[in-house]
């Protein structure tokens, strides 16, 4: 395997977890996924409320203002600079300890030096989304419709932030994936085709 | 083979004819390349220099005020119309004659009410399409590097205007590739697997 590291970006809805769950277990290698929100809560000593909020979601108003963007070498302990510095160690000790799959959490551009790195984008159309949503959380369909596109925006605006890279735009991955047309197992089957 | 019609757009530089061919030679099915340009001129007697400008790039501003936005079921004997007429009904039937690959003219468009449609955009980093058209051109690398960004806003301007469309927005398509990172020969294995 060429690849060692593969790294998925999804937007909300169109399968992430499932689909590097399934990709780490064909290639017999650890997935990443929600473990790096508890890690990155013991590692930075804050409140898990807080790490959820700065580790997937864009920055408040407030924080722009009061931090101003990050420049990722000054040393600074804004609680901000804080959850992301805990993540940016986390995700590369994660990388460090062998082959693996990480979901989310910034980590294509935390491990962006690395050669033997994949990234992966998923997306899926709206219809899609909304009945994966939707057969998870039970939502109307207006309610559905609003979450799939809050957090969206959120993430795009935290990875904006954070990297200063555009959210989903496909020349920032190596593979960009249609999970609505292409469904899921097929999904698996290009990434670890990629991979190896 | 599910996905028979394989239509692939790319920037320019990043192999586009290469890997079509090589997908159409793994495949055993034909591919259409030049043969769109080369068609249109027969089937609307057109001048060959005015199908190549109307048929890859985007019509002049003058064009734009004396024919407005296109509307595609309106009758309209303008020349861009019938380029383009010309060009969806060659390329309908290229996708009836048969399992096939398409590469450029918007076939992805044209195509899109198909069930057996897989649509693949190709791009690059600039290094590796600066690489490549210096290769086929010999140009200066400050005309080499024009040359790309000219053909690739030409293309999207021009995929703009006749489908309402963004080109190359990941989420358009159902495969997106990095040819730079991932090389000719891991693009085609993708293709292959995502078309079977």
């Amino acid at each position: 395997m060429d690849k060692n590291i593969i790294t998925i970006s999804r937007e909300f809805g169109s399968g992430g977890h499932t689909i590097g769950k399934l990709v780490a277990e064909k290639l017999g290698i650890e997935i990443y996924d929600k473990d790096v929100i508890r890690k990155t809560v013991e590692e930075s000593g804050l409140h898990e409320k807080f790490v959820k909020a700065y580790g997937e979601f864009a920055p408040t108003a407030d924080d722009r203002f009061a931090y101003g963007f990050i420049d990722l070498d000054s040393v600074d302990d804004s609680p901000v600079l804080q959850v992301w510095k805990a993540r940016e160690k986390i995700i590369k000790e994660f990388a460090e300890s062998g082959p693996c799959v990480i979901v989310g959490s910034c980590a294509d551009y935390i491990l962006r030096e690395r050669e033997d790195l994949l990234t992966v984008f998923l997306y899926a159309d709206e219809k899609t989304k909304r009945a994966r949503i939707k057969e998870i959380y039970g939502d109307s369909d207006l309610k559905t419709r609003n979450r799939i596109n809050n957090i969206d925006v959120k993430r795009s605006i935290h990875y904006k932030y954070f990297t200063g890279r555009e959210w989903g735009k496909a020349q920032n991955y190596d593979l960009a994936l249609n999970r609505g047309s292409l469904g899921i197992e097929k999904c698996v089957d290009l990434i670890v085709t990629a991979a190896r």
